[in-house]
Protein backbone atom coordinates (compact mmCIF):
# COMPACT_ATOMS: atom_id res chain seq x y z
CA UNK A 1 0.00 0.00 0.00
CA UNK A 2 1.65 3.40 -1.13
CA UNK A 3 0.97 6.38 0.32
CA UNK A 4 -0.93 9.25 -0.99
CA UNK A 5 1.47 12.09 -1.67
CA UNK A 6 -1.70 14.57 -0.67
CA UNK A 7 -2.85 13.09 1.83
CA UNK A 8 0.50 13.18 3.30
CA UNK A 9 0.87 16.74 2.64
CA UNK A 10 -2.17 17.53 3.84
CA UNK A 11 -1.70 15.99 7.44
CA UNK A 12 2.73 17.55 7.34
CA UNK A 13 1.03 21.01 6.44
CA UNK A 14 -1.25 20.91 9.72
CA UNK A 15 1.19 19.23 12.20
CA UNK A 16 3.16 22.96 13.18
CA UNK A 17 -1.15 24.79 13.65
CA UNK A 18 -1.82 21.26 15.57
CA UNK A 19 1.17 21.98 17.77
CA UNK A 20 0.73 25.75 18.33
CA UNK A 21 -3.45 25.00 19.44
CA UNK A 22 -2.02 22.28 21.84
CA UNK A 23 1.02 23.67 23.61
CA UNK A 24 1.28 27.76 23.01
CA UNK A 25 -1.05 28.92 25.82
CA UNK A 26 -0.40 26.22 28.64
CA UNK A 27 1.63 26.33 31.89
CA UNK A 28 4.56 24.57 31.85
CA UNK A 29 3.07 21.79 34.00
CA UNK A 30 1.86 20.27 30.63
CA UNK A 31 5.09 21.78 28.46
CA UNK A 32 8.33 21.58 30.40
CA UNK A 33 7.64 17.86 32.78
CA UNK A 34 8.55 14.93 31.19
CA UNK A 35 8.06 11.73 32.05
CA UNK A 36 11.18 11.17 34.01
CA UNK A 37 15.05 10.96 34.23
CA UNK A 38 16.29 10.71 30.43
CA UNK A 39 12.87 11.43 28.77
CA UNK A 40 11.60 14.26 26.84
CA UNK A 41 9.09 17.08 27.64
CA UNK A 42 6.63 18.84 24.90
CA UNK A 43 9.73 21.35 24.72
CA UNK A 44 11.79 18.62 23.68
CA UNK A 45 9.41 17.03 21.19
CA UNK A 46 9.44 20.41 19.09
CA UNK A 47 12.92 20.86 19.18
CA UNK A 48 13.25 17.29 17.68
CA UNK A 49 10.75 17.98 14.87
CA UNK A 50 12.46 21.05 14.29
CA UNK A 51 16.19 19.19 13.79
CA UNK A 52 13.83 16.78 11.61
CA UNK A 53 13.26 19.39 9.30
CA UNK A 54 16.26 20.57 9.34
CA UNK A 55 18.35 17.51 8.61
CA UNK A 56 16.51 14.87 7.71
CA UNK A 57 13.54 14.77 5.71
CA UNK A 58 14.18 17.16 2.93
CA UNK A 59 18.18 16.32 2.84
CA UNK A 60 17.36 12.79 2.63
CA UNK A 61 14.51 13.19 0.21
CA UNK A 62 17.03 15.01 -2.19
CA UNK A 63 19.72 12.38 -1.54
CA UNK A 64 17.31 9.86 -2.78
CA UNK A 65 16.60 11.72 -5.74
CA UNK A 66 20.67 12.64 -6.42
CA UNK A 67 22.27 9.73 -5.65
CA UNK A 68 19.86 6.83 -5.29
CA UNK A 69 20.79 3.77 -3.25
CA UNK A 70 24.61 4.85 -3.76
CA UNK A 71 25.12 6.89 -0.54
CA UNK A 72 23.54 6.07 2.83
CA UNK A 73 21.78 8.46 4.83
CA UNK A 74 23.34 10.71 7.34
CA UNK A 75 22.10 9.09 10.79
CA UNK A 76 19.91 11.26 12.29
CA UNK A 77 21.01 13.23 15.85
CA UNK A 78 17.88 11.87 18.13
CA UNK A 79 19.73 14.34 21.33
CA UNK A 80 20.81 17.45 18.95
CA UNK A 81 17.35 19.23 20.80
CA UNK A 82 18.94 19.96 23.56
CA UNK A 83 21.77 21.96 22.35
CA UNK A 84 19.98 23.57 19.81
CA UNK A 85 16.86 24.84 21.89
CA UNK A 86 18.97 26.06 24.78
CA UNK A 87 18.01 29.54 25.93
CA UNK A 88 14.54 29.38 23.50
CA UNK A 89 11.07 29.66 25.00
CA UNK A 90 8.45 27.12 23.86
CA UNK A 91 6.65 30.02 21.71
CA UNK A 92 9.99 30.63 19.72
CA UNK A 93 10.40 26.76 18.94
CA UNK A 94 7.15 26.60 17.76
CA UNK A 95 7.24 29.64 15.23
CA UNK A 96 10.70 28.03 14.45
CA UNK A 97 9.44 24.79 13.73
CA UNK A 98 5.98 26.56 11.72
CA UNK A 99 8.28 28.19 9.46
CA UNK A 100 11.00 25.55 8.95
CA UNK A 101 7.57 22.96 7.73
CA UNK A 102 6.59 25.51 5.42
CA UNK A 103 9.92 26.02 4.06
CA UNK A 104 10.34 22.40 3.30
CA UNK A 105 6.86 21.61 1.94
CA UNK A 106 7.84 24.38 -0.59
CA UNK A 107 10.29 22.96 -1.58
CA UNK A 108 8.52 19.44 -1.63
CA UNK A 109 6.14 21.10 -3.72
CA UNK A 110 8.22 22.36 -6.07
CA UNK A 111 10.03 18.74 -6.76
CA UNK A 112 6.54 18.19 -8.41
CA UNK A 113 7.01 14.23 -7.78
CA UNK A 114 5.76 11.92 -10.05
CA UNK A 115 4.61 8.23 -8.97
CA UNK A 116 8.38 7.11 -10.61
CA UNK A 117 10.44 9.60 -8.59
CA UNK A 118 8.22 7.98 -5.10
CA UNK A 119 9.38 4.66 -6.51
CA UNK A 120 13.10 5.73 -6.45
CA UNK A 121 14.98 4.24 -3.57
CA UNK A 122 18.02 5.65 -1.26
CA UNK A 123 20.16 3.77 1.54
CA UNK A 124 18.93 3.99 5.00
CA UNK A 125 21.87 3.17 7.51
CA UNK A 126 20.34 0.87 9.69
CA UNK A 127 16.88 0.07 7.75
CA UNK A 128 19.32 -0.97 4.53
CA UNK A 129 17.04 -0.13 1.25
CA UNK A 130 13.80 2.25 1.64
CA UNK A 131 11.67 4.18 -1.04
CA UNK A 132 11.34 8.01 -1.68
CA UNK A 133 7.34 7.24 -0.96
CA UNK A 134 8.29 5.38 2.82
CA UNK A 135 10.25 8.25 3.57
CA UNK A 136 7.47 11.19 2.65
CA UNK A 137 5.03 8.27 4.58
CA UNK A 138 7.67 8.35 7.71
CA UNK A 139 7.75 12.05 7.38
CA UNK A 140 3.88 12.39 8.43
CA UNK A 141 3.39 9.29 10.64
CA UNK A 142 6.41 10.84 12.54
CA UNK A 143 4.53 13.73 13.58
CA UNK A 144 2.14 11.49 14.76
CA UNK A 145 4.57 9.38 16.71
CA UNK A 146 5.39 12.53 18.58
CA UNK A 147 1.81 13.57 18.81
CA UNK A 148 1.31 10.49 20.29
CA UNK A 149 4.15 10.79 22.82
CA UNK A 150 2.98 14.06 23.60
CA UNK A 151 -0.66 13.36 24.84
CA UNK A 152 1.20 10.80 27.16
CA UNK A 153 3.57 13.11 28.15
CA UNK A 154 1.33 15.48 29.24
CA UNK A 155 -1.44 13.08 30.82
CA UNK A 156 1.26 11.60 32.90
CA UNK A 157 1.67 14.85 34.98
CA UNK A 158 -2.14 14.34 36.12
CA UNK A 159 -1.46 10.49 36.65
CA UNK A 160 -1.92 10.38 40.41
CA UNK A 161 -5.02 13.50 40.02
CA UNK A 162 -7.11 11.39 38.15
CA UNK A 163 -7.09 8.66 41.12
CA UNK A 164 -9.36 5.72 40.71
CA UNK A 165 -10.40 6.68 36.87
CA UNK A 166 -6.52 5.59 35.93
CA UNK A 167 -8.00 2.17 35.14
CA UNK A 168 -10.72 3.89 32.23
CA UNK A 169 -7.60 6.33 30.63
CA UNK A 170 -5.65 4.36 28.14
CA UNK A 171 -3.08 6.46 27.59
CA UNK A 172 -1.78 6.25 31.42
CA UNK A 173 -1.07 2.26 30.12
CA UNK A 174 0.60 3.48 27.11
CA UNK A 175 4.22 2.33 27.38
CA UNK A 176 6.30 4.62 25.96
CA UNK A 177 6.45 3.02 22.72
CA UNK A 178 7.47 6.58 20.88
CA UNK A 179 11.52 7.21 21.01
CA UNK A 180 11.63 8.72 18.04
CA UNK B 1 -0.96 14.79 44.27
CA UNK B 2 -4.09 16.95 43.43
CA UNK B 3 -4.38 18.89 40.17
CA UNK B 4 -4.20 22.46 39.64
CA UNK B 5 -7.46 23.97 38.50
CA UNK B 6 -6.15 26.47 36.20
CA UNK B 7 -3.97 24.01 34.96
CA UNK B 8 -6.97 21.65 33.84
CA UNK B 9 -9.22 24.82 32.64
CA UNK B 10 -6.28 25.84 30.24
CA UNK B 11 -6.01 22.42 28.93
CA UNK B 12 -10.00 22.20 28.06
CA UNK B 13 -10.02 24.99 27.11
CA UNK B 14 -7.30 24.18 24.03
CA UNK B 15 -8.45 21.11 22.89
CA UNK B 16 -11.42 22.47 20.32
CA UNK B 17 -8.67 24.29 18.46
CA UNK B 18 -6.44 21.61 19.08
CA UNK B 19 -8.72 18.99 16.85
CA UNK B 20 -9.89 21.70 14.32
CA UNK B 21 -6.18 22.31 13.68
CA UNK B 22 -5.15 18.42 13.68
CA UNK B 23 -8.64 17.03 11.75
CA UNK B 24 -10.64 20.03 9.74
CA UNK B 25 -9.28 20.07 6.29
CA UNK B 26 -7.78 16.80 6.31
CA UNK B 27 -8.66 14.26 3.64
CA UNK B 28 -11.05 11.20 4.62
CA UNK B 29 -8.13 9.28 4.55
CA UNK B 30 -6.98 10.51 8.26
CA UNK B 31 -10.44 11.27 9.50
CA UNK B 32 -12.72 8.54 8.48
CA UNK B 33 -11.05 5.00 8.48
CA UNK B 34 -10.70 3.20 11.77
CA UNK B 35 -8.40 0.64 12.71
CA UNK B 36 -10.77 -2.15 11.64
CA UNK B 37 -13.95 -3.54 12.89
CA UNK B 38 -15.52 -2.01 15.71
CA UNK B 39 -12.86 0.48 16.41
CA UNK B 40 -13.25 4.16 16.18
CA UNK B 41 -12.10 6.73 13.52
CA UNK B 42 -11.17 10.60 14.00
CA UNK B 43 -14.75 11.42 13.12
CA UNK B 44 -16.48 8.94 16.10
CA UNK B 45 -14.01 10.15 18.57
CA UNK B 46 -15.17 13.86 18.02
CA UNK B 47 -18.63 12.26 18.20
CA UNK B 48 -17.54 10.80 21.85
CA UNK B 49 -16.14 13.94 23.04
CA UNK B 50 -18.95 15.91 22.36
CA UNK B 51 -21.45 13.17 23.81
CA UNK B 52 -18.73 13.77 27.27
CA UNK B 53 -19.50 17.33 27.46
CA UNK B 54 -23.18 17.22 27.19
CA UNK B 55 -23.90 14.17 29.66
CA UNK B 56 -20.23 13.10 31.80
CA UNK B 57 -18.15 15.74 33.02
CA UNK B 58 -20.30 19.15 34.14
CA UNK B 59 -23.41 17.12 35.12
CA UNK B 60 -21.22 14.47 37.38
CA UNK B 61 -19.72 17.61 38.29
CA UNK B 62 -22.44 19.53 39.66
CA UNK B 63 -23.81 16.02 41.23
CA UNK B 64 -21.22 16.03 43.70
CA UNK B 65 -21.85 19.50 44.75
CA UNK B 66 -25.70 18.50 44.94
CA UNK B 67 -25.55 14.72 45.97
CA UNK B 68 -22.55 14.10 47.37
CA UNK B 69 -21.98 10.54 47.71
CA UNK B 70 -25.62 9.80 48.19
CA UNK B 71 -26.39 9.14 44.61
CA UNK B 72 -24.50 7.54 42.22
CA UNK B 73 -23.72 8.70 38.56
CA UNK B 74 -25.11 7.86 35.77
CA UNK B 75 -23.20 4.82 33.37
CA UNK B 76 -21.58 6.89 30.55
CA UNK B 77 -22.59 5.32 26.87
CA UNK B 78 -19.51 5.00 25.40
CA UNK B 79 -21.44 4.43 21.74
CA UNK B 80 -23.84 7.53 21.95
CA UNK B 81 -21.78 9.16 18.88
CA UNK B 82 -23.05 6.12 16.58
CA UNK B 83 -26.74 7.64 16.91
CA UNK B 84 -25.45 11.40 17.57
CA UNK B 85 -23.07 11.87 15.09
CA UNK B 86 -25.12 10.13 11.95
CA UNK B 87 -25.89 12.44 9.41
CA UNK B 88 -23.28 15.34 10.63
CA UNK B 89 -19.91 16.01 8.87
CA UNK B 90 -16.61 16.61 10.92
CA UNK B 91 -17.01 20.23 10.79
CA UNK B 92 -20.06 20.08 11.80
CA UNK B 93 -18.70 18.07 15.07
CA UNK B 94 -15.78 20.28 15.44
CA UNK B 95 -17.90 23.26 15.77
CA UNK B 96 -20.48 21.68 17.89
CA UNK B 97 -17.29 20.24 20.48
CA UNK B 98 -15.91 24.06 20.25
CA UNK B 99 -19.47 25.53 21.49
CA UNK B 100 -20.44 22.69 23.93
CA UNK B 101 -16.72 22.70 25.39
CA UNK B 102 -17.17 26.46 25.61
CA UNK B 103 -20.33 26.79 27.79
CA UNK B 104 -19.31 23.75 29.95
CA UNK B 105 -15.78 26.09 31.09
CA UNK B 106 -17.98 29.33 31.19
CA UNK B 107 -20.33 27.21 33.79
CA UNK B 108 -17.14 25.60 35.22
CA UNK B 109 -15.77 28.68 35.74
CA UNK B 110 -18.90 30.31 37.27
CA UNK B 111 -18.68 28.05 40.01
CA UNK B 112 -15.67 29.56 41.63
CA UNK B 113 -14.60 26.78 43.17
CA UNK B 114 -12.23 26.61 46.50
CA UNK B 115 -10.10 23.76 47.94
CA UNK B 116 -12.84 22.45 50.04
CA UNK B 117 -15.33 22.33 46.86
CA UNK B 118 -12.59 20.11 45.54
CA UNK B 119 -12.36 17.46 48.00
CA UNK B 120 -16.17 16.62 47.88
CA UNK B 121 -16.63 13.46 47.78
CA UNK B 122 -19.06 11.51 45.02
CA UNK B 123 -19.92 7.94 44.04
CA UNK B 124 -19.15 6.74 40.52
CA UNK B 125 -21.19 3.02 39.70
CA UNK B 126 -17.72 1.31 38.68
CA UNK B 127 -14.97 3.43 40.71
CA UNK B 128 -16.64 4.09 43.84
CA UNK B 129 -15.95 7.06 45.98
CA UNK B 130 -14.58 9.59 43.38
CA UNK B 131 -13.70 13.64 44.33
CA UNK B 132 -14.75 16.52 42.43
CA UNK B 133 -10.57 17.21 41.58
CA UNK B 134 -9.98 14.15 40.42
CA UNK B 135 -13.25 13.89 38.27
CA UNK B 136 -11.97 17.56 36.60
CA UNK B 137 -8.23 16.04 36.35
CA UNK B 138 -9.93 13.51 34.32
CA UNK B 139 -12.13 15.25 32.58
CA UNK B 140 -8.68 16.98 31.06
CA UNK B 141 -6.53 13.59 30.92
CA UNK B 142 -9.65 12.24 28.99
CA UNK B 143 -8.63 15.30 25.98
CA UNK B 144 -5.15 13.44 26.29
CA UNK B 145 -6.33 9.58 25.80
CA UNK B 146 -8.28 10.58 22.72
CA UNK B 147 -5.72 12.59 21.29
CA UNK B 148 -3.67 9.71 21.99
CA UNK B 149 -5.83 7.30 20.60
CA UNK B 150 -6.56 9.67 17.32
CA UNK B 151 -2.49 10.08 16.81
CA UNK B 152 -2.93 5.84 16.85
CA UNK B 153 -6.01 5.73 14.28
CA UNK B 154 -4.04 7.92 11.80
CA UNK B 155 -0.96 6.41 12.12
CA UNK B 156 -2.27 3.05 11.36
CA UNK B 157 -3.48 4.32 8.22
CA UNK B 158 0.10 4.54 7.06
CA UNK B 159 1.38 1.38 8.48
CA UNK B 160 2.32 0.00 5.38
CA UNK B 161 3.13 2.91 3.54
CA UNK B 162 6.08 3.70 5.83
CA UNK B 163 7.73 0.11 4.92
CA UNK B 164 10.66 -1.00 7.21
CA UNK B 165 10.72 2.37 9.72
CA UNK B 166 7.53 1.07 11.09
CA UNK B 167 10.44 -0.47 13.46
CA UNK B 168 11.37 3.31 14.89
CA UNK B 169 7.45 4.54 15.24
CA UNK B 170 6.54 3.83 18.38
CA UNK B 171 2.73 4.74 17.52
CA UNK B 172 2.67 1.27 15.47
CA UNK B 173 3.44 -0.35 18.21
CA UNK B 174 0.54 0.98 20.94
CA UNK B 175 -1.43 -1.64 21.36
CA UNK B 176 -4.92 0.56 21.16
CA UNK B 177 -4.96 0.61 25.40
CA UNK B 178 -7.04 3.62 24.50
CA UNK B 179 -10.53 2.61 25.13
CA UNK B 180 -12.64 5.29 26.88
Amino acid sequence: MQQNLRDTMALLAGTPATLNALLRDLPETWTQRSEGENTWSAFDIVGHLIHGERTDWMPRAKQILQYGESKAFEPFDRLAQERESQGKTLPQLLDEFSRVRAENLQELRALNLQERDLARRGLHPALGVVTLSQLLATWAAHDLTHLHQLSRVMAHQYREAVGPWSAFLGVLRCEGHSAP
